[in-house]
C-alpha cells in the first residue's frame, strides 16, 4: 500500500501560539503516546530564547526524551545560528529553518529579508560541515500562498527562494500556507513547480485549515507526489492574525482522510483521538479545532476501503 | 473562466434537521437575498405531510415566491407520489425523489427497499408524462458511501440504483454522502463510474462535512467533470445519528474555494457571508458550522488567482 508520513507538528507550530505552558513532563508523555500511536516524526520545539517563547525553554530535555525512541525523527526549529548550534550541540537529527516568502511578513517577523535568510542558511551550512555534525538542515517556505501583511505573495518569487535554499546547501525544503491562503488549483500547480526543481528534496507540505481548506489542499499535493505533511493534534496553533480561526490540520482529522482513501500512515486514529482527550486537558481552556472528534469514527472503520485501487 | 453552480440546499435539507421553524417571511428573505447575492438553484422545501416536518409546511408558498425570481431554478423534494402530485400542481420547475443505496437505511427511513423506491419513481415519470407537466424528476442517491446503520455501501449497489433510476425515466441523478463516510479516493472513483453510466444526466454531487472532508471530497468530484454542488448556508442540516456533528458543506465555504481555484460560481461571498448572519438570528441558539466567517476573506480577495491556468 502507498505511505504517506504525518509530522506532528503540535509541540511547536501548536504551542508556540498558546499562551498556556505544557508542563514538560506533559510533552513527553505527548511524544510518548504519538509515538506509541505511530507517529515517527515529530517537531519538538524551538531553540529561541526561552524569554521570547517560555513555552518552549525547555526544548532540549523534550528533544533528549524523543532521542531515545527507536526509529523516531525528532527535529526543532532554529530561527537563526545560534538556534542552529544548540541544535547540533543537541545532536537534533533535522533543524528547519524558516523563511518568509512575503518580504513583508520577513521583515515584520524575523527583521531579514528572504535573501538575508538564504545567506544565514548557507552560513548554517558551512558551519556544520566544518563541525562534521549530523543535523539535516531544511528550509521551509512560510507564507507561500499570500501573506496578511503584504497580501499576494508571487508563486515566481516562492520558487526563487526555494532554488535559493537548495543553493544554500539546504538537504530538504518544505512549503507552508502559514496563513490559510492556499487553494487546491493553487496547490497543485506551485507543488508542480517545486517538486520539479528540488527532486525528492521537496520533503513536506504544511497547511493551516485557517479557511477550512487544509485537507482539499493536503488532497492536491498527493497528487503531485509529495507524501509528507505536518499537521498538529487537535488543530493547535494558527494564525495571531485571525483570532479565533482554526490552526493546523489537524493530525486526527489528516490521518482519518489519508487511511480511507488507501494511503497507510502507520498511526492508529483511536489512540490519537485518545491522546487528543488528553492535550484538551493540559491546555484547558484553551481552542482545539478538527472535526472528526465530534462525530467519531464511522461505523466501517478499520474495514478495507470500498475501492480496490489505490490512491497513488 | 470554467463555471461551477451551487445549489443552496438550506431551506430543505438544512432546515428539516433543525427544530425551530423559520418563519415564511424569513425564509423568502433568505430566499430573495441569495438570489441578490447570485444564486441560481435553491431547494425550497419539501411535500412531506406537514405534521412530520412542521418546519418545511409552507413550502408552496415560499416556492410560489421563488417561481417570481426570473432565472432561479426552484427544486423541491418529494418523497413519494403524493409529494410529486403537489410540486406537478405547483409547476416547481424540478423535484427530487430521494433513494437510500443502503437497504438497511432506506428500509429504516422510507420503509421500502430500493427497488420498491425505483419503482415508485418510474409510476411518478408515467404520471408526470400523462399529466403533461414540466417538472423534471430528478433521483438522489444517498448513503452512496455508507450508512450508520448497516455499515459498508458497495459502489456496485450505488451504480445499480443509479441505472434503476435512469432506466425508470430520471432526467437527473446526484449522489449523496448523506452520513459523512466518502473520502476523496472513493469519490473519485465512484463519481467516474457513474459519469460513464449517466453521462450529462449525472446532475449534483451532495457532501456533508461530517468528519471534515466535504470540501476535499467536492475537489475530487470537479476531477470527474461534475460541476454542480449542493451546500446548505452555515453548513446547516447534519445527521441525526451524529448529534454536535457539522452538517452539510458549507455553501460560503464551497463558493469562497472554488473562486479561489479559479471556477466561477456567479455568487458574491461578501453577501453570502451577511446573510449567514442573519440566518444565525433567525435559528437562535441552533448550532451553525463553517470555518471562513471566522477568519474572513483573505486580504487578497477579488485579485486574480496566482495561477494563469484554469482549474478545469
Amino acid at each position: 500500500m502507498p505511505k504517506v508520513t504525518l509530522r506532528e507538528m503540535g509541540l511547536r507550530d501548536g504551542l508556540q501560539s498558546v499562551a498556556t505552558i505544557v508542563a514538560t513532563e506533559a510533552k513527553i508523555e505527548w511524544i510518548r503516546a504519538a509515538y506509541e500511536a505511530g507517529e515517527r516524526e515529530i517537531e519538538v520545539g524551538s531553540f529561541v530564547p526561552p524569554r521570547l517563547m517560555p513555552q518552549l525553554a525547555d526544548t532540549a530535555e523534550v528533544l533528549a526524551f524523543a532521542q531515545t525512541l527507536p526509529g523516531l525523527r525528532a527535529s526543532v526549529l532554529v530561527p537563526n545560528m545560534k538556534g542552529a548550534e544548540r541544535a547540533m550541540e543537541c545532536n537534533a537529527e533535522l533543524m528547519l529553518l524558516p523563511l518568509s516568502a512575503s518580504h513583508a511578513h520577513s521583515l515584520a517577523n524575523l527583521r531579514k529579508t528572504p535573501d538575508e535568510v538564504i545567506a544565514e542558511f548557507a552560513r548554517i551550512r558551512a558551519e556544520r560541515d566544518a563541525a562534521g555534525a549530523a543535523t539535516l538542515l531544511e528550509g521551509g517556505i512560510g507564507t507561500a500562498f499570500g501573506c496578511t501583511i503584504q497580501g499576494r505573495v508571487e508563486p515566481d518569487e516562492v520558487l526563487r527562494c526555494l532554488q535559493g535554499l537548495l543553493d544554500a546547501g539546504a538537504d530538504r525544503v518544505s512549503i507552508a500556507d502559514t496563513v490559510g491562503y492556499a487553494d487546491p488549483h493553487a496547490v497543485r500547480v506551485l507543488f508542480e513547480r517545486a517538486r520539479r526543481i528540488a527532486g525528492e528534496r521537496f520533503w513536506c507540505g504544511h497547511f493551516h485549515d485557517t479557511r477550512g481548506l487544509a485537507l482539499a489542499n493536503v488532497c492536491a499535493a498527493l497528487d503531485t507526489g509529495v507524501t509528507r505533511f505536518d499537521a498538529t493534534l487537535g488543530g493547535i496553533g494558527g494564525c495571531p492574525h485571525a483570532p479565533g480561526a482554526s490552526g493546523n490540520a489537524a493530525s486526527e482529522d489528516l490521518v482519518f482522510m489519508l487511511e480511507r482513501m488507501g494511503w497507510r500512515t502507520g498511526i492508529d486514529i483511536e489512540r490519537l483521538l485518545a491522546l487528543r482527550a488528553d492535550l484538551a486537558q493540559w491546555l484547558d481552556g484553551e481552542p482545539l479545532h478538527g472535526t472528526l472528534w465530534r462525530a467519531g469514527l464511522p461505523k466501517t472503520h478499520g474495514q478495507p476501503p470500498s475501492t480496490d485501487t489505490n490512491p497513488a
